[in-house]
């Protein structure tokens, strides 16, 4: 057993409910940014917490991970934010967390903040953000108050992986549904952007951050993103509630339609039929 | 030299201006149809006449191909519709072709139509249409003024061979942009809507067409659409138009660069780079 192994393990034997590839996935993005153990961490968009714990794990027990999602503590199933975090609050890890329910700018505003954390990260909250400018604003008001920021979420480059195909168009039909409307749409959909590097790089810039390194981290093989994205489309409940649309023109229908029935075709492909992979991670760091 | 070699270098010795791939990828399609010589065809959105020469040949001395596109003969670059068909007409299958500059149902009310074809074709012209209603208004139109209805267009189904997949989000992107408009944009862009396979089914089986057939053509290896329109795509022009709109929203915008980028990055895998390849093409035949 590898260190990672046992490391995964042993988050594993508390008890909680992410997979052993959410957990493996999460310490291969954070092991290449080397953090310095007594650490305090923000973490925005923490969600259940999958990468609180491995951040917890790391940081060591002078470390601290301030977690924050704007989610009310009743999203999610089959499990809630609420009861996955309480659960995580009981293991062994709990006394290094603290979980606030809030959004970026009324957390920092707030008494309850440190005035400057170790590292902001943002751990596949990206997609769910409605536009770069949000990300942007998010960026300037980290300036500042963040020593480093961490920034890791999925790229729309299969990088000659063609099993990773169906989990891109799936992101597409998505961001494309999703940007029919002003803000974001109550979450409902996991991805509600298309975020590129180049936007995040460009944005940082501009808040004022000086990229430090980037690269690329594979999906474990197993890592159910992919085909969790790729059900969600696929769904009689996702159909139902694009025909429901009636604000958008027949044009922009038909072509959402097409854009799921790309992501039923590839998903055959390359016979005989694979299991659908999830799509590259890059991640980034700037100071 | 194959028989088909033979045929393709000798409609190319006509002088005329598709390369050898755009004939020989015609040529791969028709031959599946297995069209009757002495034929009386009517082919729909014959553009510069590619396919119009093809089925000149395989009608053989005895048919006529009666060739429709409503673009301007003044459209078209290095050379025109007009040029192209002007030409092609001083081939010795030029007796074989009639060409009209006209819509289908102005075509079909007028009194130089025949009353009945023996076929009806579209060889790459649906994706020029807005939308499925109008392709099904077409299609109920010549229902009764054809025997046959033959459909071939590119299919969003890469069939596990990577190197398509720029031609596949380029189509994407096109269509995108094209889909803001009501009507179709000038036709600037080749790609004005991504119909699919199901959708034509659809629309076929509502106008009263019985389909016969259906099938998948790999494009031959050098076909050069693939190619075009990933260029296209990443062409100054095509971003300067993009940006240029203010109608569209903030986040379709930002979904539209996003996509762009796609194209862009995927273009560079698998590493070490290849050729953009072309998509395959679905067609189907009814009666």
């Amino acid at each position: 057993m590898s260190l990672d192994e046992s490391r995964v393990q042993s988050l594993l034997n508390c008890g909680i409910l992410p997979s052993k590839s959410q957990l493996q996935h999460r310490l291969d993005i954070l092991q290449k940014w080397d953090l310095i153990p007594g650490s305090k961490v923000l973490e925005i968009g923490c969600g259940q917490g999958d990468c609180t714990l491995v951040l917890a794990d790391l940081v060591g027990e002078h470390g601290h991970i301030t977690a924050i999602d704007p989610a009310p503590l009743d999203y999610g199933a089959p499990v809630t934010l609420g009861e996955a975090q309480s659960k995580l609050k009981s293991t062994p890890y709990g006394y290094r967390i603290t979980f606030h329910q809030s959004n970026l700018q009324d957390f920092l505003d707030s008494g309850v903040s440190e005035p400057l954390y170790d590292y902001a990260i943002f751990m596949h909250s990206i997609w769910y953000l409605p536009s770069v400018e949000t990300l942007q604003s998010m960026l300037l008001s980290l300036r500042g108050r963040a020593k480093h920021l961490l920034i890791a979420e999925y790229v729309l480059d299969i990088r000659g992986d063609i099993a990773a195909l169906p989990h891109m168009i799936a992101a597409i039909s998505q961001a494309e549904f999703n940007s029919r409307y002003e803000h974001s749409s109550g979450r409902e959909d996991n991805i509600q952007s298309i975020i590129s590097p180049k936007m995040m790089r460009t944005a940082a810039l501009q808040a004022g951050w000086e990229l430090q390194r980037e690269e690329i981290t594979e999906a474990v093989e197993d890592l159910e993103d992919g085909r969790w994205e790729v059900g969600r489309v696929l769904s009689k409940r996702y159909l139902d509630r694009l025909e429901a649309e009636s604000g958008a023109s027949k044009r922009r229908q038909e072509f959402a339609n097409a854009l799921i029935e790309a992501v039923e075709v590839n998903r055959r492909a390359p016979r005989p039929q694979v299991k659908v992979k999830t799509l590259p991670t890059w991640q980034g760091s700037w100071m």
